[in-house]
């Protein structure tokens, strides 16, 4: 099968299999125990903390180890919105993943703002910067790529506006680290990010964060902030897939090019079918295709049996009613909400993958055309 | 090595770990997607949690994944406090797991009522009903067994009690589960199991709930109570972890005896020396000394040259100032508190293993003694 739905979660990277299969044999101590195994283990959680901090340019007590972005992307807004005297509202994209929205009217009930955009799948960072100057707001969240175009959000000036206008701003970093460059990090106020993003394993990801956001009570690991038994074997093979995917970071701005064919290939290939986000500056591996005909779910069995496993749309997404955030955010009709595919590579995908995915939608489109035109004979 | 201090972790077991390596390799596609790898790991995620559901009697929707028993027992404070209309205090035993006290303390703020005791780990069910009966209670939280001395509460009969009087019960049955038959478990409101504690991976436990509680928002994943994606391959190692574990319950009586012969050997071998919650109903597989001299870091740092492996009792209280909730319990003056060495088994030792640890510990107390005579000698 030739994977194309690596936004939704990779598979793990070779490096960060043998890390975790080391640590569960050889690293598998409560870190909080005194034995000198336990202090062993200690030593390379912390390891892995400041490597991240340095990286990062945070200080290590602001990284906390998390299982994954969505509880990260909770803490934060409940820290926010409860016992620290704010009474302003939270200043959030449209399209932020369920794990933000959610929070957001959880702990914020009414006192959301949205962010402004273009309609067309990217917050307005004027506009946007006038309601901080406008308003009372205790928290701004945007991610930095969003899940199901891949658009980049224009988040390292909007946590410089933040920063001037002393509130506090929070990034959903789940799609960009380990895509993208992230140097611009350091200034968030915080940001999250999940390791089975980047070709390490589920359950396990990171909150950097300057506020002392708690997340789990009971128990002294992670400053506090979170008690619980620190899961090493997974943050061993997390930081095995990191590095990994730091070392091709450099490699992205050619393997956007071979997107960029792809969506060529789609728009020539099927009449009538769009990219969305397309023309704006977005992730090298996504693209969201809204097709003209057949509901996506035809699309993806489709594909799937043609050896292309491909989504439609954030998968945080499935089984909600409203459905994708991106389609209603664009205005899309229902019938077209259901007609989204969205196709996401990783660094394993070569040129030819790409090329070969083209070649499976147009053939895919072809099949489905024919399927429909035999049932049309059938029904006469 | 030898271990002997699986009530803070346990190494992975052997079916636990081919479990693991093979849904890392084969089932890690997420399970919302809409492609056959996605259902395979969604169908196989269904089974694990009907397994779960069936074995305890509890509905499916009932079991929630979790990434421990800490993030279960928060989550129970948070629903039980907030949102529900409860005027109630919550009612726990005073020495819980810093999880469930500290989240009592923190989501119930001055409405806790620590449970009564007859002030040697074990909860005084008579009184304690009484409590029910007189105040008004929103949630009732008790441990099976006890993480430090091992002693087995009356957990069953309590939620029995709290099923007549119409009050919640929560049961953190995280040194239970993997240990003792759990029949009675089904007569509780909720419970909570990590797998680490019974030779399962870190970053996965369970919520058996009959109450919806929400755990993170976004996503409709495990009925919309907890969002983010399922970490599949730490499920699949768990269940083999679990499955193994239940085929062994049979065996704990004779276990038991071992350590018995243990507890005797350090009486009759360390003078002064004490066992906490001799005489009670415990856990076959601890024992909490109370050492007559020396420091337990010392303790422990000498039976681990010596190829054992002890702890100075909960890892979850490690850094805490007040140290291990079971000493001010006990009414343990600072300096006795600082002489508890907690030793727990788990299935793979041996009686020979219990004789080998008595031996060393009666050899790690020659040592002291003889490093003491010795330091004093240096000393003139």
């Amino acid at each position: 099968m030739s994977y194309f739905d690596n936004n939704a979660t990779t598979a793990l990277g070779h490096n960060a299999l043998s890390s975790y299969e080391g640590a569960l044999l050889e690293d598998w101590s409560n870190p909080s125990s005194p034995y000198r195994t336990g202090s062993r283990v200690r030593a390379k959680i912390e390891q892995a903390r400041e490597e991240l901090a340095g990286f990062f340019s945070f200080k290590r007590d602001q990284i906390i180890f998390t299982s994954g972005a969505t509880e990260a992307n909770n803490a934060i807004f409940a820290h926010f919105s409860k016992g620290l005297g704010l009474k302003g509202s939270c200043l959030v994209s449209p399209f932020e993943h369920p794990s933000v929205i959610d929070s957001a009217k959880y702990w914020f009930d009414q006192k959301i703002i949205y962010m402004p955009t273009d309609g067309k799948g990217l917050v307005n960072l004027n506009e946007t910067s006038s309601i901080l100057e406008k308003e009372k707001i205790s928290l701004v969240s945007l991610m930095a790529a969003n899940n199901e175009t891949g658009v980049l959000q224009p988040w390292q000036e909007l946590a410089e506006v933040c920063s001037r206008n002393g509130v506090y701003f929070h990034c959903d970093a789940t799609q960009w680290v380990g895509k993208l460059d992230t140097s611009g990090l350091s200034n968030c106020g915080s940001f999250s990010a999940s390791a089975h993003k980047f070709c390490g394993p589920k359950g396990v990801g990171w909150l950097a964060t300057k506020a002392p956001v708690k997340m789990q009570l009971g128990g002294a690991q992670e400053f506090g902030l979170r008690g619980g038994t620190e899961n090493y074997p997974a943050i061993a093979s997390m930081m095995a897939a990191f590095k990994d995917a730091q070392d091709r970071i450099s490699e992205v701005n050619s393997r956007a090019l071979w997107r960029d064919e792809f969506d060529k290939g789609i728009v020539a290939g099927i009449p009538n079918s769009q990219i969305l986000g397309s023309g704006k500056k977005r992730l090298w591996n996504t693209s969201m295709v809204l097709l003209p005909d057949y509901e996506n779910l035809r699309w993806v069995g489709k594909l799937d049996k043609l050896g292309f496993e491909v989504s439609t749309g954030s998968a945080c997404s499935v089984g909600k009613e409203q459905g994708s955030g991106i389609a209603n955010h664009y205005g899309l009709t229902a019938g077209q909400g259901r007609r989204l595919v969205r196709v996401s590579s990783y660094f394993e995908h070569s040129q030819s993958d790409w090329e070969n995915l083209l070649s499976a939608f147009c053939l895919a489109y072809k099949e489905l055309r024919s399927d429909s035109v035999n049932s049309s004979v059938l029904s006469l």
